[in-house]
């Protein structure tokens, strides 16, 4: 394709994606296909002359967009925020057309010069101090693997370069909570630690905050047993509740054992970008590790996950490879992002989060953060004023987790299976609906409902109307 | 950013783009700036409000575009062809317009589906059997990670599950060769085997193929110590030379000895579009995994890495999480990609080789692959034929490795370290001109120089254009 003919097709696609997000609000919520419904819809072998862009439209609109599910839309409340902001796309579609590579500083030195600059203000503006070096991962999952052997590396004196983990004698222990992300026992796992060295320590019954009593006993427990300690996961806005580990106290025991902290902030980090909400990570400048992802509250569109370590020397030692084929008379003086990740060719991503910053401006990104806040404080007062509805846990941030509990026939509150078939049947009911979308989970072994405040689109008045809905469908 | 304001400033940024890529062919090929004049350009701090589009445009244009080396133009040959051809630009841009999000099928059914449709098409046009299941990663890097991981689980009976590598009584070892990518060790490391049990075999001192007899020789010994062969590592297309290890042979072992086989094709998979290339990895049914890079010499954008597999229950049994704030009613019914790789959230990449393929058509990708293999058979012919040039690897593709070697003050020909110093010297001069790009490489212990051919806008002129360079500038 010439620049030319990309011009005249570029026009017509920046249209129909303009298009499309004003019509996202007319869309339903979840997406109405049955599963292989999509790929159905495509024909079994590929294609093998070009057709024209018209018919890839065409084929865009009636093939895929029934197939998406609107994360982007006002009513969106499932999962966690997922905002792809339109000036971040901007920033996207710029990477994309410059078409650069990232397999050594030489080979594109405003790739890492950017993502070095957009690191260090989002360090900044996050409250962070300059002890803190970052570098866009593509989420926080990979970014949980990497901390994981690189706690690995530090109990096992860099055993990766002679005979690896299955030379180690005395087992690694991970510590977490059972409130951690599922991507912290895939990273235990992916990294040869096995789960049964990963320790979930005790909660606290309401706010599900890790015990740092109990992470410390376990410590005890383990070191009198001759295994090591080599890692602890720290939630700061897990994902079923928000829950809230208290960082400052699991930062004292993980120093005081020379302990890997990594803290999983891939939530609350947004949050982070407003001085009042600082304090629910208060003594994070004494972890090893920290990520998280402007691609969800914040909204610059995946994959955006910020990945920060103190200690980059033995970051590169860990990741780092240089090939003859990679070297360039500037080593030595510049940063290779290739030695802080797992993949070795990476995109211009940087070019997202300074677009983003740059078009929207923190003071408004701050103001939407603040907003969304304000709604969710809204929406418990209100689930806690009525009759059979219950929170489950504190609102730290933008997702409220409750519960409905009617009575049964003899007037008594439904309980147990009758009560998770209730709640399963109106959560249903309103995600098929299409109208608007929460995400029912698992806590303390019942299923309840998470509502999740914090589409770009999502204001009071959408709010209002999702607990007028919620009311309307028990 | 409104919709409305989107569509202004993204008419803007496609003819910006289009501008800038007729305008590669004017610009140095490698970026002339120095360590940190790009980071320098940048304000230290933040952005407090919003800016407009046209700032962040003549930023793009004076801060960015001076540091990126343009691996697009006609006449970069350094490296591997990494063309990000501009119907995959579209369907880059479509991704990010639609601001979907894949965690689940239930996420976006479309994001799945899409991939497992082109994913399938890619392999009917690779020539590879049914059996083989697909899925889009970052890297060739991340799927080797990948299948080190099933491979250390399969030879562990998923120790993941319990108590991890560290707990496996015998030693775990990998086999590849010295030509391997550097991202293979780093696989290897990262897994946790351990660089003491990455043994690289013998290659054939001119082919730099794998010798099996010697890879035979290898297992025997490990297994008569009582170690365990774990995984084999085949490179198809290796970096340096684009050496090709004999995958049959190799994978007549691998199944004798029950040993996981990944085939690293990251280069040469592009040529497997063409069906006269294909015995290049006879064989390559009878292996577990394989990867390669439409993202290479196809040109399908960064990041496109194809990552094929054949059980796929293995891979799900390694890879998998399901906690219940992602259950739903589909699970069972449909493909969930989370449970194929290490991230949990994933772009909609589909829509780029979806673009690419109907947007070009398969008949104009195999047209252009052949006019490179050509290319390389002329470029080959003329360095023979010239006088102290020497071509020192088998040119199996496009990338042609050269050394040129004068005579010294003696009549002798140049050898050791001044021949390095004369080498380095040369294709130093170039790439600092900016003229064209040149790899210079490591083979046997010294210094040569890779020319890869392959960018979607070298022609034959180019081609001829780069001899005569190299010709003038020793």
């Amino acid at each position: 394709m010439t620049p030319e003919e990309f011009r005249k097709a570029g026009h017509a696609l920046i249209d129909w994606i303009a298009d499309y997000r004003e019509d996202i609000p007319n869309q339903p919520v979840r997406a109405q296909v049955q599963p292989g419904e999509v790929r159905r819809s495509f024909p079994v072998e590929a294609p093998q002359t070009a057709d024209s862009f018209a018919k890839l439209l065409t084929d865009l609109e009636t093939r895929v967009v029934p197939g998406i599910t609107q994360v982007q839309h006002p009513m969106h409340y499932g999962w966690f925020p997922s905002n792809a902001s339109l000036s971040s796309v901007l920033g996207d579609i710029a990477s994309s057309g410059l078409g650069t590579l990232g397999i050594s500083w030489e080979s594109c030195p405003a790739l890492t010069e950017v993502e070095e600059v957009v690191c260090d203000w989002m360090r900044q503006l996050t409250g962070l101090s300059d002890q803190w070096k970052g570098t866009i991962h593509d989420t926080a999952s990979t970014a949980c693997v990497t901390a994981m052997i690189l706690a690995r590396e530090k109990a096992s004196d860099l055993s990766k370069n002679s005979t690896g983990l299955q030379a180690v004698a005395v087992p690694l222990v991970v510590y977490s909570t059972s409130q951690a992300h599922s991507s912290i026992a895939k990273a235990v796992q992916l990294a040869g630690f096995g789960q049964d060295n990963l320790r979930y320590i005790d909660e606290d019954p309401y706010t599900r905050a890790m015990l740092p009593e109990a992470l410390a006993d376990a410590i005890r427990n383990d070191l009198a047993h001759g295994r090591i300690p080599a890692a602890i996961v720290c939630s700061v806005g897990a994902t079923g509740t928000t829950a809230m580990d208290p960082v400052a106290e699991i930062a004292a025991i993980a120093n005081e054992h020379n302990i890997w902290l990594h803290v999983d902030a891939a939530m609350a980090g947004s949050a982070m970008l407003l001085p009042e909400a600082r304090h629910l990570w208060e003594g994070v400048e004494a972890a090893d590790s920290l990520a998280w992802n402007p691609h969800k509250w914040m909204g610059t569109i995946l994959d955006t996950a910020l990945f920060y370590v103190c200690d980059t020397a033995h970051l590169e030692r860990v990741m780092s490879t240089n090939p003859a084929y990679l070297q360039s008379s500037a080593d030595g003086e510049v940063t290779q992002y290739r030695d802080w990740g797992i993949p070795l060719g990476r995109r211009f991503r940087a070019l997202k989060l300074w677009f983003h910053l740059h078009l929207d401006g923190i003071d408004a990104i701050q103001a939407r953060l603040r907003r969304d806040l304000a709604n969710a404080q809204w929406f418990q007062k209100q689930v806690e004023a009525a009759q059979h509805w219950q929170v489950l846990a504190p609102v730290l941030l933008q997702t409220i987790c409750i519960v409905h509990i009617p009575q049964d026939a003899d007037g008594q509150p439904l309980t147990g299976e009758a009560l998770d078939a209730h709640t399963l049947d109106w959560v249903g009911r309103i995600n098929e609906s299409g109208q608007a979308f929460l995400s029912p989970s698992v806590l303390d072994g019942r299923w309840m409902v998470r509502v999740s405040i914090g589409v770009e689109g999502t204001t009071r008045e959408h709010v209002q109307k999702v607990w007028e809905l919620l009311q309307a469908s028990v």
